[in-house]
């Protein structure tokens, strides 16, 4: 029977029995007498002793030779011993592997973020990522984006996978990458929207998707990138837009205690933020009512009319903090003029739509879809588009489709604002940007 | 307080109640005295009795001007009646309202796959998923990605979403799409094998990737797709190739029983297949075995001598199914010459690596990663690639990496296989061929 692989955390279980550890090194004292090894796995760090003795002869000159950051496989005793400092226990070794050798000098400092540069760190993300707030943020990610999945598949929900590769159309722009299609000219695609929709018109009830999505722009910002991880919901059978919120909030404070529960003291620890307060119900202010809280409680009044700056989104989510003791809160009733062709219109000619605000900036955009083929053709010639270039999306309405709605936002935003990032570099496993395409 | 919604599978638990339910309408009878009109949903279908008379004109005429797969919203009262073939029930309604409205005539059959030509039925796949088959089988799709992550997570594995746009490299070769790139020209990844290595390089121990790949294969095969939905895993700190087998293993197992003991029967009675059995342990056969098992037992002799021809997986699952009753059957120490330059290899040649095949086909290729940089740049030279165009990759092993190895494979094969269908164009929720990219 194969053993168990031992992670240093759990080491306080074996004292005074063999094991096998498999680990990276962390730090080196040669001194005269005795060599000390500090061996770091994603869990923690430990130390190794080894007494410059004939036994040790083979084990002394490994560990003379040996670099940073290589690999070792040691097996040895761990014993209890409250004069090391580093979790008041040593490894005693009896044999020694290198499974690994690193290069003497490192291109970046891994200790410590601030020693190199950003774009530096970037070329060399795989030594970037051995930072252990690196390692807590991405098994966060992994909690929070099966928390969301588990969310949705207990209620039912249907995990889809649309393409990215689709036929040139008018919604695909100036922001749409093109690809070489066997001759024929493609392009990536923005969003899932198209295809989450048809779900609907397929009777799926209830979907989501959490894909990749491309973007063309050449932009240079904190918060953009070329490609964007998206999470993307879209349910069925909707009374109207209020069932998508509903959704919404409920399913962010489900992943949220999640990430609470089990990471909260030691997201505290690192990242010094505290995981949002989930007990309120997040208000929900609409669009005319926003613009007028901003007038008459702050005094601003922006050149923008029928959407929000930034300005605007820090001081209503300054308001709603305030008032609420809520990090979020939805605006809906948006201006049409503002919204894309499918959104669902009322009939005072306000989009029935929302956007989620979080932390001073918007997150998600969701939205009641126009489900009804011949209103959303009329929307579609009033944005000045020609309906036949979207033909096989309005296709999709015109043989019976439920009344539904969704949103989707980049899950590196939402990940940004959670744990306070400055920038969507430090929030991505591989960034790309216009200026970056590696590794 | 906002009702819940009912799905038509649970009426039965409001028998005499007023309730609201909001479906397709699946057929139509008007006759002299009655209309009958049978709703459908996702969970089922029901009947809608309204009688010709005075009070119901309304209703009377919102039934006669319907067109089938319309969406309705229905209130009315859920009555037993033994008399109604159709679940023994029947809703007697007071008010509907059409909330889509179908076109007359539907281009496919959606009651009867038979009936429409499959390009047909893909021109319209949101009408084709309409049938119960289809939703039955993504919903199965649901749990088993659930499943498979929810065994990784359980496990301490990190999620990663590697890029799908990268620079153009040499393993890019003629079966890579090319993007246009701001100007330069980049290509879509076709496997997320190095960024996943690159997790192992990063510490993150073992990590897995769900996610859209890319294949420029010109070919129009029954399962074959520009766009793949793979399933990957990495893992660090393993002692052989067998690590990863008995992982892939555990893992498949665990997806398989959850998908028997929800789905099971419905699975039996809609797709006639019985999910594999379990119970044993698979089975690990040599290269070289299998070749002698199929001379020996099959008088079977190929052309190819470093890997199989598909009639040689075909017996070798023959053989396993016989001898060890398991649907799947691993394949070990495949010849150095058939198998990619960064699988590592024993002293006498051949690569630690395998292949799993199942039910007569390979599903997945498995394998300990070359993870010292000097080997790997020797194993690169060998397949005549100049190793700068991988100096990137090359890299990432040049200051210290775990032994790792991993697997990875296309989600719709394994669906085809899982559920026995013909063609992977009924695997995918909307297939991509070098000839389809609509819808």
């Amino acid at each position: 029977m194969k053993m168990k692989k031992i992670y240093i955390k759990d080491l306080n279980n074996y004292f005074n029995k063999e094991i096998e550890l498999k680990a990276f090194v962390d730090n080196i004292r040669d001194l005269q007498y005795v060599q000390f090894v500090v061996l770091r796995d994603s869990s923690g760090k430990v130390q190794l002793t080894i007494e410059k003795n004939e036994e040790n002869k083979e084990m002394v000159e490994i560990i003379s030779n040996l670099t940073l950051e290589s690999t070792l496989t040691i097996t040895g005793t761990v014993y209890e011993n409250p004069k090391v400092k580093l979790n008041g226990m040593e490894i005693i070794p009896t044999n020694i592997v290198v499974t690994s050798r690193s290069l003497e000098e490192l291109p970046i400092d891994i200790k410590n973020k601030e020693k190199s540069l950003r774009e530096t760190r970037l070329d060399y993300r795989f030594l970037d990522l051995r930072r252990p707030d690196n390692y807590l943020f991405f098994k966060c990610q992994t909690l929070i984006l099966q928390a969301m999945r588990e969310y949705w598949v207990n209620n039912g929900y249907i995990e889809i996978q649309s393409p990215k590769i689709a036929a040139s159309n008018a919604e695909s722009g100036a922001e749409v990458f093109k690809i070489d299609y066997f001759g024929e000219e493609a392009c990536l695609s923005q969003s899932p929207q198209f295809y989450k929709q048809m779900a609907m018109a397929a009777g799926f009830n209830n979907v989501f998707e959490i894909a990749p999505a491309f973007r063309a722009e050449n932009s240079h910002t904190s918060y953009h990138s070329t490609e964007i991880f998206m999470v993307d919901a879209e349910i069925s059978w909707i009374d109207s837009v209020e069932d998508v919120m509903d959704m919404q909030e409920a399913w962010l404070k489900y992943f949220l205690n999640k990430l609470n529960k089990k990471y909260g003291e030691e997201i505290k620890e690192t990242f010094n933020v505290e995981i949002s307060n989930t007990d309120v119900k997040f208000p929900r202010i609409t669009f005319t009512e926003a613009k007028n809280i901003l007038k008459d409680k702050y005094n601003y009044v922006a050149d923008k009319t029928d959407d929000f700056e930034r300005k605007e989104e820090e001081l209503l989510c300054e308001h709603a903090k305030e008032l609420y003791n809520s990090d979020f809160v939805f605006i809906t009733k948006f201006p049409k003029s503002s919204r894309p062709f499918y959104h669902n219109i009322d009939n005072q000619g306000f989009s029935n739509s929302y956007d989620l605000l979080y932390k001073g900036v918007e997150i998600t955009t969701g939205a009641q879809r126009e489900h009804r083929a011949d209103v959303l053709e009329k929307q579609i010639i009033e944005k000045g588009i020609a309906p036949k270039t979207l033909q096989f999306y309005i296709d999709f309405f015109k043989y019976g489709c439920p009344p539904h709605g969704g949103f989707g936002f980049g899950m590196a935003r939402l990940m940004m604002k959670i744990f306070e990032l400055d920038n969507i570099r430090e929030a991505t496993y591989l960034y790309r940007g216009p200026n970056r395409l590696t590794p």
